[in-house]
């Protein structure tokens, strides 16, 4: 029988491992776009790319990630692929009225725009942290504007060019406060209060997705917080509500609140509980709350990045509880998503499995898959095992 | 060892049961909004409504089938329920500007519009039939004036809302020219000569699909008719390609013309060849021309669809040509079909199998599905198989 110590040894040993020699090398080595600036995110299996479209979103993901790293091991060739992103998307990537392509040719001209926010968040994101690898108050400045963007956009939809007819409901959609709660942790300085007002209207539009009664967390709900009963009214995305009950966690730690820890616990617990399938193992992708078919035909796949913010959930769970049944499953789902993700041959991840966990498509990178996700989730499952690791042996001794 | 009449015969009495015991009762049990006029289109496994919305493209459809049918077989029970729609879709279907809605809440608000021309296509198709079973020249007009509208819109997408980057490049999408011939044959009376400029734009736009050099059918071409390589422009919808095939076949045999014929066969046999999935079986959704993964999450899926389109080219081909491979795969794709999609126990069909060929929607009836695909597929089978029976019959004497 190992002790927890020994055990939070082992794990850090595979996060290390599978972050530093088998994820990071394959997009340095792979990805940057040395030419052109920016980086190629469509990468087959063994890294060749088999697109050059370089998306917006995956864009700004991999310069935050790149810049993260820095900022945490000072490494210069993170810094030298950040900036080379970086100035790409300042470049290329948005408009003179703050709105941002969702894609690019190889050479930064615009191929498509959505109408959605999300490509605008990516790059607030981004140079937010790019600002702090270079101490440049003026990138600071760029990403804080964008958030201002991004508020207006969030308060009225039409003006990202989506237009609302009258037979469609006002909705919340959970995407929507759980990036803005996550954006504003990257981009408020520590102890900063200027973001607090917007912070708590992301908590309370959070809360109308949180449904004790149900012990669900709904993707869509009414404006006014009723349930909406239709296939976008009944729909789960357990992995998005696992995501955003950790940013709710970091949230209510940084404000030293038991009430919506207890909130993010159950986010996170109802939606691993509920959306496991208990057949083939693995999260679904979708669900519909009455047990319909969810009409998105991918709703039974295992997708990678609902097991990464799963690993990323468990982890933080364990570390403000210490319950030991957060790290019995932080283990078993490490042990899950390594198995069938991880591609032992040319590094990084599959994306995306069958039910029966088969891989169906070969590319490690493609429109919606990049430098980010598995990263992400192993650099801060690291950060927790560290920092874990240092409180034990201490209160061991 | 049977004769080939004695093969259509049983083949003819299968189609028969499947269209006229199984099928069509199904969606007039169950699909019929009495009270606010339309169709209820998303229906569960046993017929029961899991959602009220009213998808445009699926309500012109069913108009469409139902006009047919009545114009057929002249039960009045047809004409009722054609009319339900058809007065629905005139009164809430589309704008002043000939812009039709994607969908309707249940009383007829509008929800959503694309930006896309599809749901035009399905109302002017719905009213052209509809105006014969009602012999209503006033309809007819509209139906054609809806046609019109179209032509602009093939010819400048902006018109639709779709904003054109200077990064995407020109393309010409199968899709526009393949609708656009079946369209027109759908709309024209028999012998009018209205619609042949633009049925010979849409026979050189498809030949920019069709690459006898790749022996495959593409999804996207550049408008200069090269090929992109994007995974846009190596795409492979070999369902759709069938289906764009038998429309060119209609139109090479209303025009008595041996070399569209020749082209039709190709467009059907190359990918019905190179659609199937020898491990599994069944016609796989999507393919990459180069063998890379598809980005679509759901290339690897068997939909119904491909392969009711599949059953009417195979059936045509061999009326055509009287030559037996046709009339054998025909009944081997048939066996398959019948099989994997039709639920024997509450009628219909369903909609979506994994790559192994097991269901993973119970629903008969979705944004996407309605009263379409598989009674037009049994319908035309049929009329071939009635038609094929009388000759050789004939023959036979």
């Amino acid at each position: 029988m190992k002790t927890i110590p020994q055990r939070l040894e082992q794990l850090r040993d595979r996060y290390y491992t599978e972050l530093h020699e088998h994820v990071i090398p394959f997009w340095m080595k792979n990805s940057l776009d040395k030419v052109h600036g920016g980086y190629y995110n469509c990468l087959d299996r063994d890294g060749s790319v088999y697109d050059t479209t370089k998306h917006m979103w995956l864009q700004g993901r991999q310069v935050w990630m790149l810049s993260k790293l820095f900022n945490t091991y000072g490494a210069p060739e993170y810094l030298e692929a950040a900036t080379l992103g970086a100035n790409f998307i300042r470049k290329f990537g948005k408009t003179k009225d703050n709105r941002v392509y969702f894609s690019l040719t190889e050479n930064g001209t615009p191929v498509f725009m959505q109408r959605k926010l999300f490509s605008e968040c990516f790059y607030a994101m981004a140079l937010a942290e790019y600002a702090r690898a270079i101490k440049s108050d003026e990138i600071k400045q760029e990403a804080r504007e964008m958030l201002m963007a991004i508020f207006r956009y969030a308060d009225d939809i039409t003006l990202v060019g989506r237009p609302v007819f009258p037979g469609a409901p006002a909705t919340s959609s959970l995407a929507i406060p759980m990036i803005l709660l996550n954006l504003i942790a990257e981009i408020a300085e520590p102890g900063e209060k200027t973001f607090a007002d917007r912070e708590e209207w992301c908590v309370k539009q959070l809360d109308k997705h949180i449904r004790p009664e149900l012990k669900r967390v709904m993707e869509t709900v009414k404006a006014d917080g009723t349930l909406l009963d239709s296939p976008e009214g009944r729909l789960l995305n357990p992995g998005h509500a696992i995501e955003a009950g950790w940013f709710l966690l970091d949230y209510a730690i940084k404000k030293n609140n038991p009430v919506l820890k207890a909130k993010a616990f159950n986010m996170i617990n109802w939606s691993m509980d509920h959306g496991w399938d208990v057949e083939h193992g693995g999260l679904f992708y979708f669900q519909d709350l009455n047990g319909h078919s969810p009409v998105q035909l991918e709703w039974s796949m295992k997708l990678w990045w609902p097991h990464c913010e799963s690993l990323v959930a468990l982890i933080k769970c364990f570390n403000e509880t210490r319950d030991e049944t957060y790290l019995n499953k932080f283990e078993a789902w490490t042990d899950y998503t390594f198995l069938n993700f991880s591609d032992p041959q040319y590094g990084e991840w599959f994306g995306y499995l069958d039910r029966r966990n088969t891989v169906t498509h070969r590319f490690k990178g493609g429109p919606y898959k990049g430098f980010f996700h598995v990263p992400r989730s192993l650099f801060l499952c690291l950060n927790q095992l560290d920092s874990l690791l240092q409180t034990t042996l201490i209160e061991d001794k």
